[in-house]
């Protein structure tokens, strides 16, 4: 694996609290952020916090956004400072006391400010990297925009520079009394996410094969 | 179904845009809550947006957070004006422009004030709703908070007052174009998340069996 810069988390993004949970990674990053399908947005308009979900892709260390030049909340992030989370969760976690029962999970906090993307070379590009990571394959498969398409979309850039990455994994916390004279079942149920059968559209001829780029596809493990 | 009262969108929580996608529905919000086991809580820290995953409870009208007194985030969130955002990835649509590429998800999200559950008897009953969304069944098998726990645990409620739901579901949206001359594959492939067998913890006696509140649990289905 190479080397690869450390992550440059600043007093927001750097956690007060369970700071061995806290991955200061950069490849940990990467991983959580090319597995993960949505990201969490937060903006703030007109002073209150907006959260929305979207989709999201990353190349290198930027992560693009995009979004119809019509959304409000795409206008609000325009070079604004926003904030993005991304949260793969992996188990809940059953323990002897409720006060430690919990879930393992991955989860990034991005800080940054959203770049416009106009240059049209630029701009094709985010879009290559957006629809790559939410649907592999079809950049080669499916028509790509028109001018008029491209210009209704807007495509942000974030600089993956201010972020945290934190997870928990593993057994479960108990406090010592628990694990003495504790009888209660304690472990984790895995929480899993997979793809199933592809669903043709209804106008898609009779007897047309699904594509190997959407029939073998699965979801990025968590390790690359 | 009983009749519900309908969701009070304000200018912020009222969509700009694919009015159609919105449901104002009390029942699809419900649903919803029900059903995801993760939000986002965005909260305006030093004038910039902080969004964080954390696990919730629904209890009639009231969404209940909760973390550590020792959480910044928590603290930030206390009283303050909030935004959750909960989502559901239900398919990827591949359509034969990559245009309209999308997703099938439903989201919901919420604004309000977080206000701080103080009273003993209340803030029980939160942390008792918290539970019950987390790892249904737990509250009967696990270990009750000591008071000592019961004290470093800080319960926020938010109405569900101000609300707006959205989604996209069914076939990819096509260009007339894509429809008549296109040749591109197109349909959804569904995103399913499952619970995995459980793992006991190394601590757990052999020979213990798995608690039906844990070896039978499930998703909650969309509809409820």
């Amino acid at each position: 694996m190479p080397s690869l810069p450390p992550l440059s988390p600043t007093t927001r993004s750097t956690l007060t609290r369970n700071r061995d949970r806290a991955l200061h990674d950069r490849q940990a990053l990467y991983s959580l952020l090319d597995q993960a399908l949505v990201c969490h947005l937060g903006v703030v308009l007109d002073g209150s916090p907006v959260v929305v979900p979207t989709g999201f892709g990353r190349d290198g260390d930027t992560l693009y956004l995009h979004g119809s030049t019509g959304s409000a909340n795409l206008r609000a992030a325009r070079g604004a400072d926003v904030c993005v989370a991304v949260t793969v969760l992996d188990a809940i976690v059953y323990a002897r006391s409720l006060q430690h029962h919990s879930m393992n999970y991955r989860s990034a906090v991005i800080h940054g400010t959203a770049r416009p993307v106009t240059d049209e070379r630029a701009k094709l590009h985010g879009l290559r990297v957006l629809t790559e990571h939410l649907s592999p394959g079809s950049w080669q498969h499916a028509r790509h925009p028109n001018d008029k398409e491209l210009a209704a979309v807007a495509v942000l850039a974030l600089d993956l520079t201010e972020a945290s990455v934190k997870q928990r994994s593993g057994e479960p916390t108990e406090e010592p009394a628990d694990l003495a004279d504790g009888t209660a079942w304690a472990g984790v149920l895995p929480v899993q996410t997979t793809f199933g059968d592809p669903v043709p559209a209804t106008y898609v001829p009779p007897g047309t094969g699904v594509p190997s780029h959407v029939a073998g596809r699965t979801i990025r493990p968590p390790a690359r």
